[in-house]
């Protein structure tokens, strides 16, 4: 049994009336940990899954190459794959959709009055679309309002699975003396790239200073969207952010090198101080899937590692490390994030516990 | 068989008095690595082995737990080990030693006459030893007079494995245009801590954001001495220098990225030129050991890459690649260096050659 | 969080006043394994650690270099780390010493009326001592009363981590058919070494067809005492083995092919049946640390696989599949066990279960 | 550069005029390996490469996505991708082609009459034509004559890459004293799956215990017809074989511990002396890429290791070490073959220098 597996019954009880949910792109590998995920949760029930055409039609089991550790949930593999587009009885729809495909699909499900809580790229730099970190930017849960008065339903997404830990790593910076500048190199996981992204003939006794997609453009501009501030738009925080991207042979957990400069003189002692207090909506509220602290800082002076401290708090807290000075700007440290669990599915699944609390479903 | 151990046949043909060596600490990894490098050199002739109270006595085959993909060399084999501290017919020493003893032994035979070739990192920052790359800083060899006013002998130093790779992707912009600031993060191969340095429980499936030994104090420093001049003292080069160290599963070589702010407006075009055109004393010299370009710029987007680019020119190159401008500083790139290659062993015979070749043995 | 650490909650309700035990060997990577399988133990409540004089009257958070994933439990960290031969408070010893020292040190305690459950080799294959598989040879605890005839205490051991999936492999087909003769090969993992057994250098795009101590002769060896029968002495089982091994860079779980060659003529289908239907003692007993079922046969053409098979059932089931007949011997298949943890740690504490539940602590 | 790049110049001269020969499925792993062999080979030169009709008309540098560790020798590069089944210029056809295709083109050219030296496993069994490893049965050439009687040119197959390091190991044994069983556990390269043939998330931290494509079968039935006779038909060699086959995540190298079964009692001593020994046609010829020795017997107790031993002599060895009695069988060892080079292409290119050597081209 994978850590994650049992994640939402350390902190709420499951009500008698789950909410029937539909995972799209339910045979890909963020689709596999939806359903991983959703399998004990406490409000949320998996009543439909939807793939492409030649997964229609299909069980989920004959259709899914199931390749998780833990088990195929036995009710997920019954269900018939409904196909991309098909009508929906789930109003609640999360999507791990492919990018070539989310962009069109994801507005018409929100259009026919679903909302869409998605973890593809498409709509992240939408004007009227949440990029979503319940413990950083709830209250650009007001976004919605703007969608809502040119359709019925809406989207929220989450943000690239390196973006979170470092858009999280530099909240309680941001909050309380102002980021501006952020150095980045990323030593990112094989699981990133999906089952059969990274040949291993390609990854063995190597690493790959590269990764397809725009990752390194998204790095440097969704942590703006995701930390600026929400007033009637959306007014990116104003810093600058270089990222250079690399491969590693890891299965999870993507690890990054930061350098930041802040606004303020500040000691390393009050930055240290303000990581470790940092918190959030989620853990107020107590949502399912919420880790205990986001942030968990660790002494030891070779942490965090990706192999030790990816699967704190059932991979849903980012772990940061090896804070000190820096020559250049005025800090470097290191972080670390599931980039599968709170960097994908797991941020989804927060994002809609977030919606669920704030009554938005 | 390996690239390297062909080596020296490439650019010179083999003299037929070669000069007797010593390798100092040739049981460990960089002496191993020495002696292999040694077996066809045409200049130089393995002549002596030294090593610890332990080993001394023992034949080298019986003493040296040999770990290189190529056999040990006949000769090498048979050579009965000495002790640290004995006397020794060679004049010419190759240092291998551990930081724990280097100090006082190289600076022991450096007294009684010798030229020690070192690649410990005790004498590095001495006001009067050269921390040499000869491609770099030939004239830095300068400074063996002002060690003559006080010894019968002579210490020279390479850098640390890392900071070759560095020093010499910033040579031709410093040359050129001047470097004021550099942000580095590598991702460092486990050969650089021996052959029990890294278990493969802390590494496998793993990232480790940390290097003993002062490892980013030593790329934060040693390059300013290396792209620094020599008059009748060292006078480092006024550069800020920013490092992150992190060790990777992979098995040789040290992939780092860089981000430089220069001191002229200058197009990524105009520094690729430079780094393309970049050469030095081994090259017109032709030494044995020269790569014929120091540094290889690779256009592909994803290189270089350590398994594939490592063993360039014998593993006597630095590659460099995916050269484009960076939103804070002014250019970022990736660089590789071969560690126990040009990072060590390799980086210390070269010094060697270039000091018969300048009659200084 | 690992899967083993909540390993006892699921079967039994915690006790009141649970049974104080020590852990011989508590720096170790046994030892840690024993402390992380205690913490939340029902029936057994960590009391006092025991190392060697190097780390004797530290706190155990001082003396283990604790490099398990989860966190050294706070308990544990601030006991004070006894001598090895120092009076104990516990009657209830769980073994991880080194196999210099574990021979001398288990017989004093055993002498001195404890119960020594130990997971070293050195007393395996004592004529008086169990070498225990609960679901296997429960019935060998009738050795203990030989025991008790020359000292106060006794020991009990568990087999080699290899050996405890090839023996649990193999019990069906000695129960229902009779096993004449088995090729094992394995494919082991680096953690059976130890934390700084195998050195990356030495691993990494590797695989090392050998392993030292002795590892082909115990797999040769204790299934045939395991599976054998004690009539007031041990009877081996009849049956040759020939073992060939291998390290592989695989962090836990040792994989191994099987032939055998049975005593009666059988179907494939009633193999399988017979796996599948395997069960015994800790099951019937519903005992803490017991899988609900010891032997997983998996359908899959390409399982078991180490990463994705070895936590079932928190690490204490072995995995079986690709049963199908061999042109040689009668039949192959292929076996996995989670090495540290039903291989080594886990299985001496289901062998301290039982010797609760059958009265003997 | 690799070690094997610099094959062919070791043992012999280059002829003034070179063959031109074509090779098929010049863009896949195979076809790559073909094409860096041939670079400098010294009868042989590269005149065509030919693919499918997604490459046909393309240079061979836009159309190969290359992926070795040397550069792409420019003379290929500049070379027009030629469509599967035009007419070619050259007689002589190295097949890389993939087995869903290789069956009906190579027919096809060999009608032609060309002589096609094929890596694919498609005619390997095919009453007439010769499954060919020089150094065991150079003789069975002689069914080229049955083909020859329905077709103007003919096919030359060399076996799947586990098997040639099988046949190799068991030759000297079958011709002293006679094998009469074989069991044989592979844990098999990734290279050997092409390309893209293992993902990097189904094989880190894992071994995999199967490969597709009928290996088992190829292992358990390859070698009997290399160790056969030709009396105008093959006659295999009356030896059982047991395959269990595993992927490990190793770049290149083949690994397999072998039990066997010999007709005649003869001591360990003897086998070893016959092993050592073991030589064949292309050492008596001196052909071009023959190894000096075909086998080496590595005393240490740990060897042969893939990464260690597979590039003795450029790759064109295989290696045998841990020669032990067996308590099943009667003897035990471990054996490697560089899966890429041996294990194919430069399997392929070594029978097409037996077929020059003896005229036949």
């Amino acid at each position: 049994m994978t850590a994650i597996a049992a994640l939402p019954e350390q902190n709420a009880t499951r009500r008698t009336e789950r909410i029937p949910v539909a995972v799209l792109g339910a045979t890909g590998s963020v689709g596999q940990r939806f359903i991983q995920l959703l399998e004990h949760h406490p409000w949320f029930r998996l009543h439909e899954v939807v793939a492409s055409e030649r997964s229609a039609g299909k069980t989920y089991a004959a259709a899914a190459d199931w390749r998780l550790e833990t088990l195929l949930p036995g009710d997920a593999g019954t269900l018939t794959v409904k196909n991309l587009g098909d009508e929906l009885e789930s109003r609640l729809l999360f999507s791990g959709l492919d990018s070539s495909v989310a962009g069109e699909a994801e507005d018409d499900y929100a259009n026919r009055g679903c909302a869409v809580i998605s973890n593809s790229r498409n709509h992240r730099m939408d004007a009227d679309v949440p990029l979503l970190i319940p413990e950083i930017n709830a209250d650009h849960l007001d976004a919605i309002e703007e969608q809502k008065k040119h359709r019925a339903g809406y989207i929220v997404t989450n943000p690239n699975c390196s973006v979170i830990g470092l858009a999280m790593a530099l909240a309680p910076l941001e909050r309380a003396f102002g980021v501006e500048a952020v150095h980045v190199t990323t030593m990112q996981a094989i699981s990133g790239a999906g089952y059969a992204g990274v040949a291993s003939y390609a990854i063995l006794d190597n690493v790959i200073p590269f990764i397809g997609g725009g990752e390194e453009d998204k790095i440097e501009t969704e942590p703006r969207k995701i930390l600026g501030k929400w007033n009637g738009r959306f007014d990116d925080a104003p810093m600058t952010i270089s990222a250079q991207v690399n491969r590693t042979p890891v299965i999870d957990g993507h690890l990054m090198t930061i350098s930041a400069k802040l606004r303020e003189r500040v000691s390393i002692d009050n930055v240290r101080a303000a990581i470790e207090a940092f918190t959030g909506e989620p853990q107020r509220l107590g949502l399912p899937s919420a880790p205990k602290r986001p942030l968990h800082y660790i002494d030891a002076p070779d942490r965090p590692q990706p192999r030790l401290d990816r699967d704190r708090e059932h991979g849903m807290s980012v772990s940061v490390g090896r804070l000190r000075p820096c020559p250049l700007l005025d800090l470097r440290m290191v972080a670390l994030v599931h980039n599968t669990v709170r960097g994908a599915a797991g941020a989804a699944i927060l994002n809609a516990e977030l919606l669920e609390a704030r009554g938005l479903l």
